[in-house]
């Protein structure tokens, strides 16, 4: 499958790893496709990523128009904003997969929430493009899993789906199997990304406390 | 040991026939405490708890006057008030399990939080009562649980906690043993709470979704 890549951090390059081992092509959306030198944080520079990956690297807009799939890895605060780069045009009718997470760093450690309990960052996406098929998922959880469920505890812990088109979810859920996922967890319409955005709070708690990113939330039931 | 539970609803009331079978002397605290036969929702009368489990009934001041550890399962949203009523004489220097949530039905359904990101009802309670040892546990699972996590996969599932006072956990981590807990979480120091309080909208989708409250989270690590 063709799939779009919105954000090129360490989230963004991580997933598009894996898509590209499984077969399918990629392209990372970023903000200056030109610059494949510049330094990604955490993770490496773009020129790395396609030498070790091999993959695409375009503009917001170039890799959604070609993508049967797109996936939102953008950082939450951004993520509206780098919709409107991609353009209506490109989003319409597609499955967007949001694995983003509505984090506020304005005021330092630990980040706040900017959309919480009566709204959700997975519903203003839905309300700006009624006609994108949104399924938030993958957002809660550390990158290194998101890709490789099996890692810890041999992938017996939970990941959330939710979305207002069945259809989407499965063509989701499919994708997060391919990577491993056995416990999908649909939890129903997007409403309830709120659930699963204000689970960011304890994640990065729990993060601090244990000392690792390789902890996950299973849901006993 | 002398124990007095704030709020006589369905949870107040599990916790206290709980802790009656484990030995302790426990006074639930109420509004109307000759009021016996007022029916309390999804509980029984409190003339049918004292008839099943003996234990006291009085206000919430007489219920704290006498009590070494004090169990706030008041509803959230009456919690200040609830803690006005007992008196800061009452508190001062006593632990505090502080089991609530900020939960607001004022919009119906869903209930949205009151307090959250920045703050929780926890630190509400802590800077309120700056000589109470508040400690933050059993606030995400049903009463149940609570009292009896082995009814779920064999107590395998995980209870936080988080207090500024490490001599208060650990009383409250003894007690939370005594009722079949193995897997404690120390979160660290008060704010832990906002995490702990924002798992309730996810908590109450999952209730939802699964059409049972014999849920549970647990932290894979």
């Amino acid at each position: 499958m063709h799939i779009a890549i919105l954000g090129s951090g360490i989230v963004g390059q991580t997933l598009g790893a894996k898509l590209l081992q499984l077969g399918h092509q990629v392209t990372l959306g970023t903000r200056n496709p030109d610059q494949l030198d510049d330094s990604k944080g955490m993770a490496g520079t773009l020129r790395d990523w396609q030498a070790q990956n091999g993959g695409a690297v375009a503009t917001f807009a170039d890799a959604a128009q070609a993508a049967e799939l797109i996936v939102n890895a953008s950082s939450g605060a951004a993520t509206l904003e780098v919709l409107k780069l991609v353009g209506a045009e490109h989003l319409t009718g597609k499955v967007l997969l949001d694995i983003a997470n509505p984090l506020d760093f304005s005021q330092g450690m630990p980040p706040s929430l900017f959309v919480k309990d009566t709204d959700s960052l997975a519903e203003q996406i839905q309300r700006a493009y009624p006609d994108v098929r949104v399924v938030k998922a993958l957002n809660t959880m550390s990158a290194a899993l998101m890709v490789d469920p099996q890692a810890l505890a041999a992938g017996e812990h939970t990941v959330f789906m939710a979305g207002n088109d069945e259809a989407a979810k499965r063509q989701v859920a499919e994708l997060l199997r391919s990577f491993g996922w056995s416990d999908l967890l649909d939890l129903g319409d997007l409403s309830a990304a709120r659930g699963t955005e204000m689970l960011l709070p304890i994640w990065l708690r729990l993060w601090q406390t244990l000392g690792t990113h390789m902890l996950q939330f299973k849901i006993v039931r």
